[in-house]
C-alpha cells in the first residue's frame, strides 16, 4: 500500500531555520471520511509566514513540534466523498507539507485549469491577493505618488510593485544587490535599493526624490525605520509582514520613529492579513488574471523540484535566493 | 513708555527643560501695523508639544535660540487696525510667551465671552479639539469597547477619556500613582494604571480584562509597547503625542511590537495633528460646550499665577505635576 511522505516540524529553530528543524516521515495514506476529499499535492508554496508560525502564535495557532509542517498548496483530487468534487479536480488548501491530505470539501477551493498551476498558487492565489488588497485597500496609492516596497523581489513584493506601477506611481523596491537590476529591467521598477549596502536613509532619499507616500512593508526592521524617516506627510504604511524579524534569534527593536514620525507626519500604519479580504477575492483574481493575460504584470516563479527539498527551499528563501514566488514541485 | 516682557528660548535643552533654557527680556511695546491688532495676553497655555518644538522640526518649524518662546494663549484686544476687531475683544492665537503681541487679524480667533476663559483655552480650544477629533475620528471607539488613554490626567487625556466614557466604552487611564484615584473618583474613569509601578503589561491586562480596542497615545514609549501587547484584533492606536520622548536626552527605542503586532492583530496606528481638523472646529466646540454645560464632562484646569513662572510651569508639566489643562495667568 502506498504511503504518504510528510515533513514534520520536529525542532523549534533557535535562530535560522534549516533542514535540522524537520524530519521526513512515511505515514499511512489518509482515508477520506464522509464529506472529505483525498488530494495528491502537486505544488507546495513556501512563504515567509511559515517561519513565524514556528515561532509563536500569529493570526493562526502556533505550530508545535510533532505537527506536520503547515503550508498552502495545489493538488489533484484522487478520491471524493464530498459533493461538488470529482477525481481530477484542481484544488488548493492548507495541505501541510505532505504528498497526500484528506480534507473536508469546505476547506478546498476548486480552480479553473485554464490557468497555469504556478499562477494559481502565486499571482492568482494568496500571494497576488496579498499584494492587491494590501497595496490598494491598505496603502491606497494615488497616481503620481511614490511607492516604496521592501522585499521587492519576493513573491508579494514583486506583484505589489507592479500593481503600483500600473496605478501610475513611481515605484522603488528594496532587495539584495544581485536582484536590483532585475527589478528594474524585468519588472519595470523605477529604481531599486540594495538594503545591505548601508546608509539606507540616504539610498532611499536618492531613489525617492519626492519622498515616500506609500510604503508596502514586507520586512519591518531597518528598512521600516528608514522608510518612516523618508515618508511624506499623510504617508501610509501597509504592514504585510516582518520577515526581517522571523528568521533570527535577535529580532530588531521597533523603529525609533514610532510614534514620533507618525504624529508629526500624520502617517497611517496599518497591518492586514489577506484572509480578511477573502470575501472579495473574485475582484482581485479577475484583475490579476487580466493584467497577467495582457502582459501588464509579470508573475515570476521560482520552482524547486522535489518534495525532499522542502526544508532547503525554506532556508533558501530567508537567505534571499528566490526571485518571485517560491514553490516546490512535489 | 510701557515695555513688553518676553520669555526668550535661549539655550537648547540637553535633557530636561527648565528655567535655565529661557531668558526674561523687556522689549519695546509692539506697534500694530495696518491690518494688525495689538493684544494683551491674559492666559498662556503650556503644552507638551512646546518641548518638541525646541528639539527639532515637527509639524511647525523648529524654534531657534533667540526666538520668543512659542505658545498659544488668550488675550484682550488693546488696539485694532484690522476690520472686525475692537478693543476689549477676547481673542486667541499663537502669541508666544509675552505680555503683548501685534498680529494680523487673520491670525486671531474671536471668542464668546459667555464661556470661562480657562475653558476657551482648554476644553473648548486646541486641547478639547485634539481629544475630540483624535478619539472620535482617528480612534473611532464603539460602545462596549475598551479605550486606554495614556497621560490620562493631562489636558488632552482627561478630556479624551471622558468622551470615550460618554460613547459607552470602558475607559482606563495611565498616570502617576498620586493621580490614579482622582481619575476614577473625579473624572469617572473605570480604572487607572500607575505606569511607574512596573509590569505594565500585567497592570493593563488586569485593568482591561477584555483587551484594548482603542489606545489614545499621548506618551509613546513603554506604555505604547505594553498597549500594543494587550490590543485586540482590529485595534486602533490614535497617536497624539510622544511626551515620553520629548523631555529627555535618551528617547526610548520604538516599540518592539512594531510591525509584528500590527500585522497579526490588524492594528491601525495613525498619527494626527489637530490643525488638520480645524475646518470642522465648530462641530467639536458645540459638542464640547454642550457636554461641559450639561455636566457630562469635567474640564479640570491647573492655573499657575504669574508670567514669571512660565519656565517653571513647563518643567512641572514634565514632572507630572499638573492635573488637567495647565496654563499661566499673565
Amino acid at each position: 500500500m502506498a504511503t504518504n511522505k510528510q515533513w514534520i516540524y520536529a525542532r523549534k529553530p533557535n535562530a535560522q531555520v534549516g533542514p535540522g528543524n524537520f524530519d521526513l516521515r512515511e505515514a499511512a495514506m489518509p482515508q477520506p471520511k464522509d464529506g472529505e476529499v483525498l488530494v495528491r499535492t502537486t505544488l507546495l508554496s513556501l512563504d515567509p509566514a511559515s517561519r513565524a508560525w514556528m515561532q509563536g502564535q500569529t493570526y493562526r495557532s502556533q505550530l508545535n513540534p510533532g505537527d506536520v509542517m503547515a503550508g498552502w498548496g495545489l493538488g489533484e483530487v484522487v478520491e471524493s466523498k464530498a459533493p461538488g468534487f470529482v477525481p481530477g479536480d484542481l484544488v488548493s488548501a492548507d495541505y501541510g507539507w505532505q504528498q497526500y491530505a484528506a480534507l473536508p470539501g469546505r476547506a478546498l477551493t476548486k480552480h479553473d485549469k485554464a490557468h497555469k498551476p504556478e499562477h494559481i498558487l502565486g499571482v492568482l492565489g494568496i500571494t497576488g491577493l496579498t499584494a492587491y488588497f494590501g497595496l490598494l485597500d491598505v496603502g491606497r496609492p494615488r497616481p503620481g505618488e511614490t511607492v516604496l516596497v521592501s522585499g521587492a523581489a519576493g513573491a508579494v513584493g514583486s506583484i505589489a510593485g507592479q500593481i503600483a506601477k500600473l496605478m501610475g506611481c513611481r515605484v522603488v523596491g528594496t532587495t539584495r544587490a544581485d536582484k536590483c537590476q532585475w527589478l528594474v529591467d524585468e519588472l519595470g521598477f523605477d529604481a531599486a535599493v540594495d538594503y545591505t549596502a548601508g546608509n539606507l536613509v540616504g539610498a532611499i532619499k536618492a531613489a525617492c526624490p519626492r519622498g515616500v507616500d506609500v510604503y508596502f512593508d514586507n520586512t519591518g526592521g531597518e528598512v521600516l525605520g528608514a522608510a518612516l524617516n523618508r515618508m511624506n506627510v499623510w504617508g501610509r504604511v501597509a504592514c504585510c509582514g516582518a520577515v526581517a524579524n522571523y528568521d533570527t534569534a535577535t529580532p530588531s527593536g521597533g523603529p525609533a520613529g514610532v510614534p514620533g514620525f507618525l504624529v508629526t507626519k500624520r502617517i497611517r500604519m496599518e497591518g492586514f492579513v489577506v484572509m480578511d479580504f477573502y470575501a472579495r477575492r473574485r475582484e482581485a483574481e479577475t484583475a490579476l488574471a487580466t493584467w497577467v493575460e495582457q502582459g501588464k504584470i509579470k508573475a515570476p516563479v521560482d520552482v524547486v523540484e522535489g518534495f525532499d527539498k522542502m526544508p532547503e527551499a525554506l532556508a533558501g528563501m530567508f537567505a534571499g535566493k528566490n526571485r518571485g514566488k517560491l514553490m516546490v514541485r512535489v
